[in-house]
């Protein structure tokens, strides 16, 4: 089942910058994991902001919640979640 | 190039039943066009609205305006567009 | 799985008054349907607003889209779906 | 009387993250105690969101704010409630 | 038990005159009884605007609802409902 | 002459509690101060929010905003101020 | 005593032409007598919009939505009101 | 001096089409005159949406608003201006 | 030329008290002389709020920034500005 | 490819002044070179703000990120990006 989220990442300027890298180190090997793994389908920069669009195919939403909650950015991200039915136009 | 896309249609309640009915059936010939073509790669329905999130792939803005714009429907639906840029932590 | 879904009724001033009330029989009718099945969990009126507040138990998003966008006054409401995890601190 | 209320934890990246973890553990107390007695009829996560979709069921305004206010993370949380009425086609 | 109400009206332009003054008078005759049986307490003007902020007393929110949903002007009205609750600084 | 006062308290959470104690109880003093002499007609907690709705009684702008500004909680407090007309409904 | 006042006029595209063309003469005409008498004490164009920013002086609330209420085109209009206090900086 | 100006077309669906066929018309003429005269410096279409993003350099606001406000679609248009300023670190 | 400004002023709950007493000195200081100069035209406090509204009288954009983005508390307000046309209706 | 770009700083008032000082600097530079090279095409001040409207010529919107993205204030702005395409009124 699909799932098209946005995430924006809000850092405070006095965050501990040794933090944060690792924080960010920690993330993007999240992410290609759950991307290997077929999870985490999509994963789309927003043009010039510290943002991303993402689709996501998991079985409910308690697997989403999961997923989204325990990313080690999760404390410094606005999400919003806007779950994706099947068009009648879409083909394939 | 990527571009998210997402359209909300908004029909007014006195528009003549024949004519939307024609549209509707002309906007699916379209977005089927498309999708086939590689243009319009993905179609989703947002779950409970008469809404639609999309990606195109098209060569510059111009080549997307001016498919949008011809859509049947483009009279009524409020459409934003976002560029989407290759993320760092996506994969393949 | 659970599903928040919000409804605003917005009635064109000009809608024929005998139409909108066959909607309104039909809209009644089909909701009372829904809830017997368990379909829709939960139907709250919102105070002082032609609104609801309802809970659905659907098996996915395309399910609870063919029964949204088939309500009878669909095309006169304003709806928004939030999806629904199980909260850590829900007992039962 | 039922009342509709979202909670959205908004938690300083400064807070003394033991601090915090004390008052998530008073915070889950509270909740699974007023849950037992039938005050805090439902309560979901949002998924993606560290926010939730609450009912509750008190006797009047006062009892709700009595509730609210008095939440271990209440100095933390941003609170809208929606007073429900019972929806005519609501069956039970 | 207090609520706080704000109603803000919103006539459509072809709405026919004679149904609109009919309308008025109805309002006005159902403010002044609710004003008098003590249900609606207070009733203010927001200056430059055609919208009140009004105190309302009832036993409970479907007591609101029906005198609200059931106002002459309620379809040409925009109803945002407020639960007040005692205050630790009120006196008297 | 009569304003509607909404006042949102936001407190810094790394505010000295000492000060912000003794800021609450000037507050609740001068509170109480002004509802006995009559200028601060009524004084209602929003349920659910650290914020309140108040009905003043003052001779014009410049008394409402000197009363305001000088409330010891005025620093921490987002404030908006609503002129109330007579209502021609509104009877006594 | 001074409110500042935005008005913004909002035409239906099918109203009557002739009844619009009277309507904007009385309004002229209104205005001109109000700013005369010094009621009306500045009326601004904001470039580019159908809207105006203007300062009245009047004794009170009362007096204030007596004028305003009665513009001519004020059925057309959004207007919002905002009281001004004298600035301690201000000279003169 | 220059002036920021967003521009998003309206068109009422019930809209007589050949009189919304002139006016585009005539639109487009006066938007190629202004265009050889200078004053409209910029004119770009916002990829997707009915709008435009335009540079004006007239001599004052008064200019500006002559301008915009014999546009032959500004009925039609929701029309927003932003004063720009030289940039400290422009070039040229 | 005329602008119409507001400035809302935000202080950080932890600024240097001195710091800023001594900020809204100079800001004072320049208010009058920009009054006594005739640039700066109209300053009202808006009633309950940490805000003004302006009108400036300056040849042009950039001598409007000039004055604006040197004000000491300059990094403190959120600045909007609205440029004023003369006012079919308006006399004298 | 045009693409319109706003950007707004928000520098947190404890920032070192001496670190933000030397981003600045880099951002001037930076800011020259790219107009310099013809990418960055046209960059205003907002008229009161610390924010500015740009115009980028870049070949797609990787190569857009890459330059907002390594702005030396790039963590303190909001920046939002709009597409442009080819106005059919626009000449030359």
């Amino acid at each position: 089942m699909l799932y098209h989220v946005r995430m924006d990442v809000r850092v405070p300027h006095d965050l501990d910058p040794a933090r944060f890298e690792a924080l960010k180190v920690a993330e993007k090997a999240r992410a290609e994991a759950l991307q290997r793994e077929g999870t985490w389908r999509h994963l789309w920069r927003i043009a010039g902001e510290y943002a991303n669009v993402s689709i996501f195919d998991v079985p409910n939403h308690d697997a989403l919640h999961a997923i989204l909650s325990t990313l080690p950015l999760f404390p410094f991200m606005a999400i919003t979640v806007t779950p994706l039915a099947r068009h009648p136009s879409a083909i394939g």
